[in-house]
């Protein structure tokens, strides 16, 4: 499909996914992705073939991102009715409907659709935020995004346990400062973290996002990975950050003679 | 006391801190600390003054660095004789006998003796490895101070809760392996963790040890700290480690004139 083709709502753009000639739709004021959701896409270990879930998929980036990764079926599920109709949008402008269903609904209830342990893996980008008083004069639709009005953090790792089958792996992309919370109500629901990785705005600084992967009744013992480092002391990407950007399309570019 | 006075047991040697002109009473057949134990004397927060313990505190080596960083009160429990007697040793050679007090117990017991929450602060370089029937060949000193013989991670746990206060910092050195367990029973037992640092032997490889410090009944909020890298790309020690294993000998070298 063409971008003239795709059906724009009020405010919303299309931005390149600088991956496989991805696009997306994108909107300021509703949702738009952060980079976060692309460190999650490629932390995650995904099956080749199997059931994939994302949840709280905002504008399904994150199964736009894993096509290129898997040939597995891939889910999304995404509460809001105006974030769920753009994922499905954005997954017809690149013409991936085969591999990428997107559900609109509740995760707490998507188990009594689906049935228990049915999927080979699932990716989550939570809202960050507890929800505790704290000012919410954003719009609602990121309000949502970010804080913990449609389901908590329990709720969400409780939904992951229902739905991934044993053996199963759980990634998750969240703020350091929630990791306590994260190890404690994983393990309480058999999720039991196996890998994590810190990332740091730079070297000598705090990390500012973790990602986590948890395997479903696992034995405990985790891997505490490299740091990823996003800029070097001169102010720019460091290499990694630069080929999960930019890697693929440059060696796609090449292919194609400079397209 | 010169190393001359002090005595000595079979296999014994004495080492030089590299700190302060400290010195310590090492054995490779029954006890010697290593860089973990240093790392955790300088990443602890302890208060100026008050009540700090060492539990498994082995020949002594952390409330001995310890006396670099505070006047509080340090002890140290050790439940080997044989070790509690080296410590004991230790802090004679360092005239630090007013500012240590090292106990010959079972860290399980020691509530009993003190009552409860008495403590600051708490240090703990607990042994690594569970008990689960691995090879434990080596000498029983060893042994119990590697392996889970002597308390479990739990228990030790369960000790800190039970001695240090309220608002008192608990802080630990372990293999990042261990995380899952201890971020979730350090939880259980009222230990919120705040910070934690990540030690990893270079910058592109995963950590072989992480340093924590939870707060009794502190709030969920944890801090990731830059990541510690100990060599850099040349294979030598980099700034940090050369700052915290020389940098205060060199300090004192200089007020010296050179000794």
């Amino acid at each position: 499909m063409t971008d003239e083709e795709v059906i724009l709502q009020e405010s919303e753009r299309i931005d390149d996914l600088l991956s496989h000639n991805l696009r997306i739709i994108q909107s300021d004021e509703v949702f738009s992705f952060s980079m976060d959701a692309v460190l999650l896409a490629r932390f995650a270990s995904v099956p080749k073939r199997g059931r994939v879930l994302d949840l709280c998929t905002g504008n399904g980036v994150v199964p736009i991102l894993l096509t290129t990764r898997t040939q597995a079926s891939l889910e999304g599920i995404e509460i809001q009715p105006r974030l769920a109709d753009m994922a499905r949008r954005s997954v017809q402008l690149n013409e991936l409907d085969e591999s990428i269903h997107i559900r609109e609904g509740d995760l707490r209830d998507l188990v009594k659709e689906t049935g228990h342990a049915v999927y080979d893996a699932i990716t989550v980008n939570p809202p960050y935020m507890p929800l505790n008083g704290s000012d919410l004069k954003m719009n609602t639709h990121q309000a949502m995004a970010r804080h913990e009005i449609g389901c908590t953090l329990e709720e969400v790792i409780q939904a992951c346990n229902r739905l991934v089958r044993n053996g199963g792996k759980v990634s998750m992309v969240h703020r350091p400062q929630r990791l306590g919370e994260i190890i404690s109500l994983m393990r309480e629901y058999k999720l039991e973290p196996k890998r994590i990785r810190m990332v740091h705005p730079r070297a000598h600084l705090e990390a500012n996002m973790v990602l986590i992967e948890a395997m479903k009744d696992g034995k405990p013992e985790v891997r505490m990975l490299p740091p990823l480092i996003v800029y070097n002391e001169q102010g720019s990407y460091c290499d990694e950050i630069m080929e999960i950007y930019y890697g693929q399309q440059d060696a796609e570019r090449s292919k194609e003679g400079g397209n």
